[in-house]
């Protein structure tokens, strides 16, 4: 007989069916077995007499297959059960694993990061976990569909660089036959190359920074959703954007996770497309204000990052903003100026308190380019093969990098970034 | 005044709009210049006295923002032209560039592949290669989106490995800190790890062989789309969901590009539910019969993928074949015997001439494995992380992979990898 998802058994009621899955559940009473039964589709109770499971030792998160005919059950909260007619055990699960499947989200957290990440595969069989990855996976996709309609290609750039796109800091080194390569940092010159074709383009793939410290929103591998557009009139061309992009996948998320959304991160997801824009200047003067805070030059830090967004929330009702105009002298030397008083046409978007996004207009003429490189004491010759790029006719452009682990992180309210990362990587951690 | 996609001029007739992009065409005659524009969603064609362009010095590949007024014209082919009106050069392209957004083909062609990766952004806006990238993009999305109906959550796992999947040759060697890590030759065992997890899982990513070799259907780094499903009844299920895979994607690739596919490659792209599953000896017969070939033993060679999908077109119309049954010995590890007389539940996709898939049914239960591993003289402790996630709930299952490179380049006729690939690394080439 051909399987069934479990998700179809509900339109069965009355014929046979054959399921396949974990056992979810097990409970065997004097004269019946219950056993429920999850498989990538959803959860359904199987009813069992003793019998047909007698010797069988089944156990939580053994995997099996079975037949049975499907019963409406008005009892149910689904409204059906499935009557088991055979059962076969296709794999056991040792006896000796730290969690199941069906622990809680609070009995699974006890259990501490470690062991969560050395059984990796039977963590996503649990409730949280499951949907942290799910809801990884939708951001993704959400990010592609709306960039597809946008008319963005996406691009496939290589990660094996000859040298940094930033200077050379925080590179890892890679032995490349007879010579040292290295691991790229960002696809951001290939996707600014990408406008010279495409004049849209979005990646998503992997960027490595060797850093050494380990904090709670760092990894040294992290997945990166890279876009970059042509003829943009400023960076504030970029930020519409993205609130349009955000508010897009938000949707979608609210629709098909608003209620564990809420009750993981407080709430639902906001309306991007009313988080302000305020200058860096005038963020500085709000923290000033509003938490007398004198300390910040040409950044902000996590405290600030906090602060903003919670200000922006008794303002306008939602935790979000977007810092325009840091300091350029703090930049990368292919920012754009914005204006003439050492401000940057740069961004960045905090939501819920963390710095998610980092954009702006980058500099589109090789002249300028060059002069921006020599006013911080590099020799243009450095980046010869990039400067030439921009002679091949180089469109007016800027773009942005989402992490997406942060961002799956603030969606779900995951205090740190490894708890969004399924193969998490730091200074101390390769493996799984 | 908003900007305006070329796209939507035609249904802008009497309108003014402003139209930004590169410099596709240039003609300037005595009474009237001709400028055509190309953006990301095409080109159209702009009338102008000549006394407007005076002056600038319009070349092809310049970058250019202009308004203008849309006027039907019955004597051009799209049916309408735009009238300029104003015109600013927004950024100029060298005069000394070696070819052009509107040179052929050929012409590009006889450039030669170094030259057009020098000037890749260049060339991404002339036709066959702009082409090649954006089928390789509509590839890449087919992938996902046919998975994602049929119930696969996409996955993101590490490229940073402590050791090699498959016995630790052709590894690239990265400085991790204190300690050596790898890159990922595949993901294969986090694939299969998903399994235990999700049941159906896919992942598009890079991963990387340090081969020294450089030949036309290997590079160092490459595009991965890669698949496994749980509760499979052998590589038979696997196989039939790459048929259906690969004909929904054909399918709207020839809806899509059918013209220049039918043109570079051939013909149209088949209905691979037609392409016929032959076992690995009966190939061979095949083989011998039809070629009189008797040197192969444990293995296809390029010139028997060649042979094959040529016997299939004759016999089916169909290029393509399923190899099923390769002798295990020959295969990984981890590969689930096809009865018992030494062949693999294994296959590989050959596809038009070239093998594009390798697939099969993997071992579910850690004794298999590491029964396996010890018949290959390894110690299983050597594995031990990744056999106990075989004690977590493991399916039987299987899956497969696709090198994305090398299905853009069958689906359209090209040669060599490299030209299906927008940055190809391979021994000599790390930039750009």
């Amino acid at each position: 007989m051909e399987r069934t998802f479990v998700e179809r058994v509900g339109s069965m009621v009355g014929q046979e069916v054959r399921l396949e899955g974990w056992i979810y559940r097990y409970r065997a009473l004097a004269k019946t077995a219950f056993v429920v039964i999850k498989d990538c589709t959803g959860t359904v109770q199987v009813v069992a007499a003793p019998g047909k499971v007698a010797g069988l030792g089944l156990k939580v998160d053994d995997v099996i297959s079975l037949t049975g005919r499907v019963r409406a059950e008005p009892r149910s909260k689904a409204g059906f059960e499935v009557d088991l007619l055979t059962i076969e055990v296709l794999n056991e699960a040792a006896h000796d694993i730290p969690f199941h499947s069906s622990s809680t989200d609070d009995e699974v957290a006890k259990i501490g990061t470690d062991v969560v990440l050395d059984h990796r595969p039977l963590s996503l069989r649990t409730a949280g976990i499951e949907e942290t990855f799910r809801v990884q996976a939708e951001i993704l996709e959400g990010f592609r569909a709306y960039l597809r309609q946008q008319r963005f290609t996406e691009i496939i750039t290589s990660k094996i660089v000859a040298s940094g796109t930033e200077g050379g800091t925080n590179l890892f080194e890679l032995k490349y036959f007879e010579r040292t390569a290295y691991l790229a940092q960002s696809p951001q010159f290939y996707k600014e190359h990408g406008v010279a074709g495409f004049e849209r383009v979005f990646e998503t793939g992997h960027v490595y920074r060797a850093e050494p410290h380990a904090t709670s929103r760092h990894l040294t591998e992290y997945f990166s959703l890279d876009l970059e557009m042509g003829f943009i009139r400023g960076p504030e061309d970029v930020i519409r954007l993205e609130q349009g992009l955000l508010s897009e996948i938000f949707e979608g998320l609210n629709s098909r996770h608003g209620e564990s959304i809420a009750r993981r991160s407080g709430a639902l997801l906001p309306d991007m497309t009313k988080a302000p824009t305020w200058e860096f200047g005038e963020c500085l003067e709000r923290l000033k204000k509003a938490h007398g805070r004198t300390d910040l030059v040409d950044d902000l830090d996590g405290e600030a990052e906090r602060q903003l967004c919670a200000l922006a929330e008794k303002e306008l009702g939602v935790p979000a903003v977007f810092v325009l105009g840091f300091p350029l002298a703090a930049r990368p030397f292919y920012t754009h100026a914005r204006g003439t008083s050492g401000g940057a046409q740069s961004f960045d978007c905090l939501f819920r308190g963390l710095e998610i996004t980092t954009g702006g207009q980058r500099l589109h003429r090789r002249a300028d380019l060059e002069a921006a490189l020599r006013g911080r004491g590099i020799d243009p010759a450095a980046f010869a093969g990039h400067l030439r790029m921009f002679e091949l006719g180089m469109p007016p452009h800027g773009g942005l990098a989402i992490g997406l682990e942060r961002l799956t992180a603030q969606v779900l309210g995951i205090a740190n970034v490894r708890e969004a990362t399924m193969y998490p990587r730091d200074r101390n951690r390769v493996e799984p």
